[in-house]
């Protein structure tokens, strides 16, 4: 059973919101992904946000770009956490999105990641899930050592090749 | 029965929107004028939205700041013209809530005006109406003619009495 | 006879006024389209500007960039809804197009969407004229429930195939 | 025992921070409340972020403004959600602060909510603790109920006296 | 005679612009100085822009704010240099006027000064006539010398006195 | 005898600058054209600036990117007018151009043209001295022609052939 | 004999500049201060940062507003480090100043500090001078143990009375 | 020994970070470089920071993008000067990487170049050494010169071949 929910209201954000999927899948959370629109089916939208709750969601990770609506709306009606991630705009470069999230009114927190930030929407999910879940705080424990570990190894690499070599393998 | 609905998600927007009230009257149009919140109550935001139109509303005019979502849910449910008007905020200058309110996906338009620009949208609102209906049309064309004689009249003043005695004039 | 007047200073902004004309044509709703500049050839745009509401003009649509002033020129000269289209820069991302046509002086509005919003121009025109159309305001009706049926059609599919079949398939 | 954790870099920030405080008394939620800097202090803040989650604290809120480094550093340290508030600045409005919070590279995320938005920071900790906790839960909507009562009244008396008089009654 | 015309689209303009007839006085260069508003009174203001030249205008200052055309439908109909001054917004800083203003197209361009620079309007609209005028280019000449004393005798007052006395003493 | 200067900090500017040449050598403006940089030399550009006036420059074109000093320095030095043109950069698309080239100090005004505008620059140096040479002046008369028989010519076409044609066209 | 040079284009960015001045003295670094402008005396400029070095100066910290050039310029001229104070401003709050002082081309540094941030800009070029004397850099780390002792003090008054009495002390 | 740090968080940023190693190679300037990462693994990034001046490490050079914090949290923790690279990004062109850099707090400065401008935190480190470093000081002169010859070269090259030609051979 799903225990969080990714929705997006385009596909076009799917190649970012996949990102979200499939860290989500690497710590062996369930999930849900839609593609569900605020403005082109509120109908849809407002009866999948009331119920989202008692169909065990826990946390919903919510794209959007430009006038982006879709995660405070949830935020608005799901009473656990939701997390936006504001999508790149060709114009405004995610700015619009990025306000369009962020700049929630006092009652109604979206917590916002960074611009195209999928992945790290998902990794703070986990976290929250985390404060009850043992089990799940060690797969991230593990994941941050991940992390170091790749570092670790850039850095030794560097050392040993230097920045000419290196650079050229990047190529 | 009210033609044009002026809304805004909080009573701190009242000072800014009574401006589109007070233009309405001008022009005679009848409005009503509501605090309601997209956020904070939903299902009465929704229920509000749905049955505007079959309540006779034929514009509204959304005003909000920050993360501004109300004028552009308007538009996902009410089928004639939404108008919004953005909100200066204190850190932000209003261009949190332009951006929330102009950059509306395709498929569902928002009339954005200025930061703080209610008097305008009031206009813009009667300009809408006064398509099908030549008294109006006439009363606009009147305005026209009052802000052509303000500006006409300051000038001749400054022309009279010169910058310096002018600029004392206006503490 | 057109309704509705598709207007741009310049001939590189065709390619997004278009969208204008093709929403319309959806619609059923007359048009003329035009290249004309306030800047280039002020007279010829005077006139045009003065003389569109006996020719039968109900709504301007205007597109612009840069330094955009033929959406608040045609307001300052038509006195029914303009509808301006800021234009997307290269240095500016239209954020320049989009303040030079937004934030309009009192008295003067312009009913502004979304940078590159062409599209929703068209549909906000549609909108406008509905109120005394109840045809039209059925087959915005209809329109709406098409943009419905869109993201339903993807959504069912995303659940079908899951992301990253869907991904690839969008290359 | 303090579940959540209110930081903040420097005690200028406290009549903001101080908000999240007092929501989450309102609450009932446990936490201890700190000044504490990432960047005069190194050695105590390491210490107290390596320490908090075996010292029970489920949740960090860190506040900061400018070159706003605090929730980062936290989420680096800290297995927990961090959630960041971006502290208004004077020259940038707190776009400084916003960027340096939310714009967090890959595997650190900060859950971020609006510039000098600490009672919603307080608000998204409780929705994260009430994941597993439902008496919290109840609190939540209880606290969902008293926002739209709020409204609800604001538009009662709005209705009731005017705009006029209500603008007057708030000065 | 007057040579520079001093223009502005509103009085609320002149405290700002009122800095380029001072400075024009100073150098005694016959200016006039008009309310005039292209949006507000088009016919007023195409009369009086295609007439400058025949009147013996050889420069326009235009000072306006927010979607700022004064100076570039000036530029459109005016042959000789037009002078732009951005006028400070309170919700955007002036940001929107100044590019309103110096994102010209080709073809039409507008000499833009600071936001709020009217004194360094009338300077630049100075040194233009000096071209052909050499009386008028020593004043400019002697100018740059007053402030050139000016500062050196800031700078003698800071080395007598000290920092402390001197800023003791600015307020 | 050339009467105006185009300079640049660094050859990358050449492709823009030479838009400014090519506009001059249409009005049969004498020009010198120099690759010169106040930060890499600038004993060479003190020299330069100095001297400019006494070999008869009258105008200076100076485009600069990034901490764009040259128009300043220029307009500090050279006693007749400075035009600075903003050079398009990659990372902030020109506004630290912009900035550093508008907002002068009261005293020391430049003439600042839109990003990338060198053939604007070109002609403000043109309207410049034609305020006394009435020849230029007709030369820029028939300029202002030819772009309105630009734009004539465009609309004519578009009315002809149609959007989808015209845009096919453009490819 | 002054080690350090304190810069400043107007005598209105001394209240600003003065923190560097202090916190020198606090260091007990040897400095010389001055208001110089690039722009309004060029030459004395040119002439004072030629001949710094050979006077025994060995930083110089510049302060400067808007189109801020004197930081770059000296960079240009003054062969050791230059450390560049971007001044608030009002209608941009310092982005321009910032953006002029930062962005500067390859080759000539400038290590800019935060808007307003002169204190810091001592700090840093006592920084540099540490780093060849080792009685500085000890006076350094005591002051950074000042640093840390002061949040120290900060947070255990907090933790004594409370954020109520902390915020109530504060007015 | 190396005498300067060249840091990274990521190798993404390495090929701009290289151009400071190749700066400094350029001057004799013996350098470590490592990818080492404040927020993934602050473990490692704390001892490093800690026991950079025991090793010798005279000044440091840090690149960052984003919610750049590595630069800041150096400085904090090394007590001698921190240069700082703000990197450029995707969607906000570095305008993040550069707020997030510069904005320190009062007592903790940072060194900040232009966005991407890695060679110049390397000049800029080698001016700081130079302080006290004769033979270093003159290789700057040298490279002074340089700049300036290939400024003259190009200029040269310009009159000669004309700008045509020139541009021609850039392609």
């Amino acid at each position: 059973m799903a225990k969080v929910s990714i929705l997006m209201g385009s596909d076009s954000d799917l190649p970012v919101m996949s990102k979200a999927a499939a860290m989500l899948e690497k710590f062996g959370i369930d999930y849900e992904m839609k593609v569900i629109s605020a403005h082109r089916e509120p109908d849809v939208f407002v009866e999948y946000a009331k119920s989202a709750e008692s169909k065990g969601i826990e946390v919903i990770i919510a794209g959007a770009g430009g006038a982006a609506h879709l995660p405070g709306m949830c935020a608005a009606m799901f009473p656990l956490p939701v997390i936006g991630v504001p999508i790149h705009t060709k114009s405004l470069g995610g700015v619009d999105s990025l306000y369009s999230i962020v700049q929630m009114p006092s009652g109604i927190p979206v917590a916002t990641v960074a611009i195209n930030g999928a992945a790290n929407a998902a990794i703070l999910a986990a976290k929250m899930l985390s404060i009850s879940d043992k089990e799940l705080r060690e797969k991230l424990a593990n994941y941050k050592e991940e992390l170091k570990d790749q570092v670790v190894a850039k850095d030794e690499k560097l050392g040993k090749i230097g920045y000419e070599a290196y650079i050229k393998q990047m190529k």
